[in-house]
């Protein structure tokens, strides 16, 4: 854990408490050392009622008594807390995070809608943390508003990262396997994934091609310049619970070896490892070098869900090289995400405390 | 159905008639119009019992009282029959083919063993019904030995072909989500599998990378030239009962257009569907224009299981273009295809039927 | 098949056509030699649309052009049709049915609004084909109302139907596996069931413990005497997508032995049988001697999914005799038995075709 | 935890460790505060080998490299500690397990083999503490067996004692649905489970109707009096990783009310909770009012998978009241079952720790 003295714990809410990630929130968020929830925010229908009531609570442990008798509140910008934890559908998000970032409260979201907004960080925080300089250049005054990736960007970028930095990359194709939870609650029936595959994801092909570019994108004062960087994505649904499985290949710009490469993922470490903060990840990446590793059941919940997970290097022989990446879709891949973003934001004091 | 005069039931013998493939030939031979199972071979330890005493029959079919009553035999080249249909472990599959080859059968293997031996066809009707000519040039006198190709290259070679043809191909990546019975029984466990995806399958990558060019290959007298093409393969298991889906992306040494395409596949027609063979799909190749399609559960058993299916065809900003393509592996890919191929011989009249 | 020849098919039509229930009537219906379907009716919102695109068909048989192409009414008494199957939700089923009835139709429900109404049979036609005589008294002049039982309680009535013909049932107890295609769509959340059991189903256990009750009733001119007998059940529903499997224990009034009870469910036979109706299955009951029978996939469909099976019959040391029975849920337990129920009553002449 | 001062670790082996109940005693014994692997036994084949090269590790948590490293043992009563828990199979176990008894070592059993032998503890620390006595009548010097029930009996147990002592039981059905990690590695086919259940589990219906009688037993000096009650089990197997669910009816021979019964449950405590050892969950019943619980998925990990899980309890029409019970079947039904048990003895003194 963090060596960062925290005198009184950061107040934070949650938006969209009651839905897939905002759970995950709540149970990520349960016994942290720097941010205690105090308001627990949701839809109209909710607010008023017991959390515990209107919630359908289906992580794996259990809602603590605490929090299921906090009173839900409607998501409007007169919380009890500094930072708002978004995970709102997209269908109002935009709107409402612009409103909390307008009234002064730290956004970190998980949300899609302002991911692309020039001013906003597409933030990974052991990938790009220069970038929450951005934050200086939104016209809030004393809101802001940073976001995540995609789940299933993730687990790619993270794994793209070193060989980036070592032999630059041309192109990359990637084949996911996504599981159920990505798409929230009731999301996918059974009926249509049980036994079965979809080959379908609405809207999230577009974003691994795209986000990508941002996160590995320089800096230029206010703006990112987006990396030249060509991927081609198709994305499934399988009948895993939790867990992004996505087969990789990458075109190198520099030659490279299994060796080399393996190398450049076991050394990889970033910012959090090196500032410590309470839900890095020790080490950020496995290799594994069995044959029929990572699987979604065995390897996910790895550092708590924080460490994405690769095995298979071997050569490609149409790209240059291929693997296999695992990441835990709604802890990395959305919540704990999230927070890892806020602890960096607190550690590298980008916004007062109050 | 075919319109050939068959005045007696051609005698068929199954060897390894107690495992996976072994009972879907039992299942799909039922009533069948041409051929008549004589014969029901397996391990030692099995021959001399009734065959519903040691089959543990998994199919959906109910087995007919008359297959369940015949006494299983031996796998030696002594059973009543003209043509034998292989579903042996490869562990034993090579050298009693050869040995009912050598006796004088036809044997029809769905075993990989004989696959890539330079006279034995590896054969897919619609694509290379040429090649059966190689069995002029077998060393037996009046036995032969045909192969159908991996369960998961057929769905591949089915899709490529019209593109092959018409815009010729350069280079081919494919990413497979296969199914359990694939394995065989017991095959897969259900402790590694349920929830899960396994991102290894033994010996899979390379036949996928193979066997195609055999498969495209030019005869030349008593040998095949491959057929000069790169091919890419991850296979991945999934939670599936039955379907193999592929995601695929090529890169074509001519122009295309996603018109030209999806008219090439739904135009693709084959040597069964001209002779009219009583296996074969009317329509080889079905492609769907929605986006979520086609499914494992939904399209594995189009024209009983003998047509495949595509869909998602769009361009690839790595590769050229990108698409999904499902085939059953049990039908299409393993059982079915051999019988298929058998069809083919009887109407070529490829071999005596005495 | 059947011998009743019907100079020109009945015209009939689908309330609640795009639902779970109604997809299956489609699809059941497709080849019918009696009915030809002439309507789809749906919600307003689907109303006037082509079925193909209001649909969001799930069936393993494909959509076949015609049906896809009809366009969709509105549920309103002014359909082209004499029949109409309903599959429409129990939240609007009662009314909308009832207007039907009045307006002449006659109406083959699935569902449950007024399967417990005085004068409405609860149709088994194995069982209780004798309660048609109840449509007499309704209060309609030409229309009708006739309804088939839960889809858990079929198999349980099927099983329990010879046993108390023969030795007389005291009490019973039912815990049911029941399968996600009962739920409808979209129904139950794969994020609920996968890898995971729910211990219990929305009014489930009333019907299963009242329906037998009513069906297993004596005729007095009209109205029905209920059965005295005692059922306890738990419902629970689990990752199985088709196929409701039930253990069943029974108190018998009268002397029984294991093989006495198996005589009398495999000679067991009813009025579908004798008047062989195009939908009956030929023989209504199977008993598996395999102690690890009946299986939901390997034999739901039986006799295209209107047999039930039972098995691992044995005596209950708290009652006197446990059994397994399974039985098709959307086949025999919906769509198929009304589909049978529609038969008894043309053959029966019930109404004038007109 | 536990305030017991344990100065120095006690030196525990594990036979049969590369099974799937030896992984999960390696797994939990991690980092027990009183217990430290030293010793990890097998099959001959695995004997001499680094146990990571042996093991198909698939437990969740990451094989630590120190219990990876360590070198493989025959079965063989040589093996330098003084307990050992046994996870063997149960062809082997009945007669390794008295080697080891004989030669002086504890032997803390999983395996069926001695639960039934007259001078064997068949031990639920809650329940039957009392009789441990039994020990000293056994016939080894030093040496001894103690075993814990079957995976399915144990949460009917511990459901049942609070009733056994506050209202008294004359009759119990149980229904189970029980997970495929009950049945070992590779165990059950994913081929026969997925979208599945299978109504038979090979012995195990009589383990439930059989045990119980002896974990209720009265202690006489050297032997148990069975309890009079009478138990009819049917045992089912479903897609389910982990946690047997089972539907329970009760004939009770007081008068009884559910507010009441839910009391017994809710205050229910045993030794285990009295002696605070280390692996006891502070509460080992856990009651829940919502009724769609308790589910696999959502409850078996309670208490690190040491507690059970009730609800649903209302009155039965043919018993007098029915309920589900969850418990965890590799955790509370075998390996941290057999720990619970070693931890008893320790801190009760049954034996020398030398």
């Amino acid at each position: 854990m963090s060596d960062t003295t925290i005198d009184k714990k950061i107040p934070v809410g949650i938006l969209g408490a009651t839905g897939s990630v905002g759970q995950k929130f709540v149970e990520l968020l349960a016994d942290h050392p720097w941010f205690e929830i105090t308001a627990l925010a949701a839809s109209e229908r909710s607010a008023g009622s017991a959390y515990r009531e209107v919630v359908k609570w289906f992580q794996t442990s259990p809602l603590s008594p605490h929090m299921g008798e906090m009173t839900v509140r409607a998501c409007e910008p007169t919380l009890p807390c500094r930072i708002v934890f978004s995970g709102l559908d997209s269908r109002v998000a935009g709107e409402i995070e612009t409103e909390f970032a307008e009234a002064g409260y730290v956004v970190v979201s998980n949300s899609k809608n302002h991911r692309m907004d020039p001013q906003v960080p597409l933030l990974v925080p052991e990938i790009n943390s220069d970038h929450l300089e951005l934050v200086k250049y939104q016209s809030f005054s004393e809101g802001m508003i940073v976001t995540n990736p995609n789940c299933s960007t993730i687990g790619m970028v993270m794994a793209l990262k070193p060989l980036l930095d070592e032999f630059d990359l041309d192109a990359v194709t990637v084949v996911t396997m996504q599981a159920i939870s990505g798409a929230g609650y009731p999301g996918v029936s059974s009926l249509e994934i049980l036994g079965n595959v979809i080959p379908y994801i609405s809207d999230e092909e577009g974003k691994m091609e795209t986000e990508p570019l941002k996160i590995f994108g320089r800096l230029n004062n206010d703006e990112i310049t987006p990396r030249d960087l060509t991927i081609s994505a198709q994305c499934n649904r399988v009948a895993v619970m939790d867990g992004h499985l996505e087969s990789i290949s990458v075109k190198l710009k520099k030659a490279a070896t299994v060796e080399k490469m393996k190398a450049a993922w076991r050394q990889f470490s970033g910012e959090p490892q090196r500032l410590n903060l309470p839900s890095a990840p020790a080490q950020p990446i496995y290799y594994f070098e069995e044959e029929h590793f990572p699987q979604p059941r065995l390897h996910r919940n790895l550092e708590k869900g924080m460490a994405i997970s690769i095995g298979r290097l071997r050569p490609c022989q149409v790209m240059d090289y291929k693997f296999m990446v695992l990441s835990h879709n709604t802890i990395r891949g959305a919540a704990g995400g999230a927070i890892l973003n806020a602890e960096l934001m607190v550690k590298k004091s980008i916004f007062r405390l109050r």
